[in-house]
């Protein structure tokens, strides 16, 4: 019998996390399978309750669990204290101390929000993009780090950049894996584009060097292209359909996926995976604790709700639960379902709802 | 009498440096500024001839010089020669020499050429944005650096990023200031944004606490925000219309400059300026040095007039022939010339011309 572990977390992370829970909780009976839900605080909530924010306790049921499903952590409330216990702190402990070293966002334009994105139409139209991102390792663990005093009186602060050959191949085969699937459901050829700064950086050229290597030993029927880091930032905002996996590392992935997923307007819209080497996974919206909404049933539950559905395909290999709740998403949609962030007021037929009404719409449909 | 250095570099460099130089000729006789002009190589150019990408000869020259007019550095034929040697480092040990640590990156919309972006047009039409990236430091630059092996026989890369509080108080202090001028010129408030990681990385956590002590011991007038790098990636794409002035680290400041120039479409309109202490600067187009149409007379030179122009406004205080070059631009856009990456085919009256007609175009309207 396998487990989910749910972490509801800060600002309007039990909203979400609430209509996440109701609507996996139908998938389980309705395609009988046999998960337990089990409770857990990370981030701000743990903060509040253990002084710490990833507890004990939480870990040693994450580690026991089969996934994860988290809504999201931080806030103004945590601002003040001391840097190491940040909520913030125990999402990256979490990742770490689970080996989650695969975080998979997806950038998708739903159609019926084409609207929503601050570019053009036709530059959009059909976007549907994988990032794939070291999420272990980079200058978000390195070492030596911290901030010194010199010995002329001034302070000077330090961070380490580093990779081995080991976690690029790993990183990399995710990457070159998922391109190839990619490619058979959607009947063109696999490519991927791995992200750089090796004209400046030693640890990105060692990355490069290594990804080159994997392709030609284990993926030659996947085209490898390379791309520095400024590069493809600007040609996310000129072109971003020329892309369809990008891989990279930890910082550079943190700052590509949410542009990635802002293009299409609705980054409320867009789940992500974190995975071990064994299908382990805990999944959470693209999105924030948005505090400023919290408490106020605005938020939209979607992106929780579909990562739902990527637990479902990743972890529990279970593809049609999985879609059945991307269609129950899908139509709602059609309907004319929005919540305040993905409205469109210029376009007739839709109506504003909250996030439990949204929810519960997704729950009718399945 | 002062001096100025041009580096053509490689692919359309020569082409671009010929009409920049026609033009600053022009305006040193007009305006009877008493400028000397020498000529030296970088680059590609500087290892065909010298072995290395920036000679003890060039960066004499430069030392020497007032002001360094820069084409552009790279390409295809200098990929495969040792790291330490290719083209691009002659560009970073030519800032780090010179100490030119404050680089300048308008991302403007010419509202002529407003179809160019990807972006709808309300999202960016009067777009005037500055950023303001340390060029001299932070990952760039930091040690130690390399790759090594390790005990069980694998590689290792590892980069630094440093910063220390004098370092950041210096770039500080050059966004504050400019952030004083722009605010007057457009009867605005000043503002300006800082752009961190502080929430994961201890390099940027100090880059902030120094960035707020600066504001309230000597900028107490202008407002002060700070942003992830990752949003600020975001809100670029979403509402680049929130920022005036944006102050990053130097690798920040590589992805976000190039990010925010690609918004208007047309990186070929887009000037840049790296300046030391003493207001001695090195002048160069946002753009490389697209080795694809070198030769051709395909180039767009206005980016590298407009260096001129931002050369004569910041290193030699020369307000009057500055403006007088961007009137002349934008004089030869209102008449419909075009190089074919600033062309508009559903425009009617647009004309496509070369890089030496549009040089001569600028040069005739001075
Ligand atoms: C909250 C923060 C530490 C985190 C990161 O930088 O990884 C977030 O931006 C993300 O991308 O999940
Ligand atoms: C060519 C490269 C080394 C350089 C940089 O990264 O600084 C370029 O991208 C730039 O922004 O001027």
């Amino acid at each position: 019998m396998a487990t989910v572990l749910t972490l509801a977390g800060d600002g309007i992370g039990p909203e979400i996390m609430t209509q996440a829970v109701a609507v996996l909780k139908a998938v389980n009976e309705k395609f009988e399978l046999g998960l337990t839900l089990e409770e857990g605080d990370l981030g701000g909530a743990a903060i509040d309750r253990a002084g710490v924010p990833l507890p004990e306790d939480t870990l040693q049921k994450a580690r026991a669990a089969d996934a994860v499903l988290l809504g999201a952590v931080g806030g103004p409330k945590w601002d003040g204290i001391e840097r190491s216990i940040r909520p913030e702190r125990g999402l990256l402990k979490i990742r770490s101390e689970l080996g989650l070293f695969a975080n998979l966002r997806v950038a998708k334009l739903y159609p019926q929000l084409a609207n929503a994105s601050s570019l053009k139409p036709e530059i959009i139209s059909g976007l549907d993009l994988l990032i794939v991102r070291e999420l272990t390792g980079g200058i978000y663990f390195g070492e030596p780090r911290g901030i010194r005093t010199l010995e002329n009186g001034e302070q000077q602060g330090y961070n380490t950049m580093v990779y081995k050959t080991s976690e690029i191949e790993r990183i990399g085969k995710v990457a070159f894996e998922l391109a190839k699937v990619r490619a058979k459901a959607n009947g063109t050829a696999a490519k991927i584009c791995s992200v750089d700064k090796a004209n400046v950086l030693e640890v990105t050229e060692l990355w490069k060097q290594t990804m080159i290597k994997l392709q030609q030993s284990e993926y030659p029927e996947v085209e490898l292209s390379h791309m520095y880091a400024d590069n493809a930032c600007m040609q996310l905002v000129r072109d971003p359909k020329q892309f369809d996996v990008m891989v990279t590392g930890n910082m550079f992935g943190d700052i590509l996926s949410d542009e990635a997923a802002m293009l299409t307007g609705s980054i409320g819209m867009l789940p992500s995976a974190s995975l071990d080497e064994n299908g382990k996974g805990m999944y959470e919206p693209c999105h924030g604790s948005a505090p400023d909404i919290a408490g106020q049933d605005k938020a939209n539950p979607l992106a929780t709700i579909l990562s739902v559905a990527m637990m479902l395909r990743y972890t529990f290999k279970h593809e049609e639960s999985a879609a059945a709740i991307e269609q129950s998403v899908s139509d709602v949609l059609d309907d004319g379902l929005r919540t305040g962030d993905i409205m469109d007021p210029t376009e007739s037929g839709l109506r504003v709802v909250g996030c439990k009404e949204m929810g519960e719409a997704v729950l009718a449909k399945l």
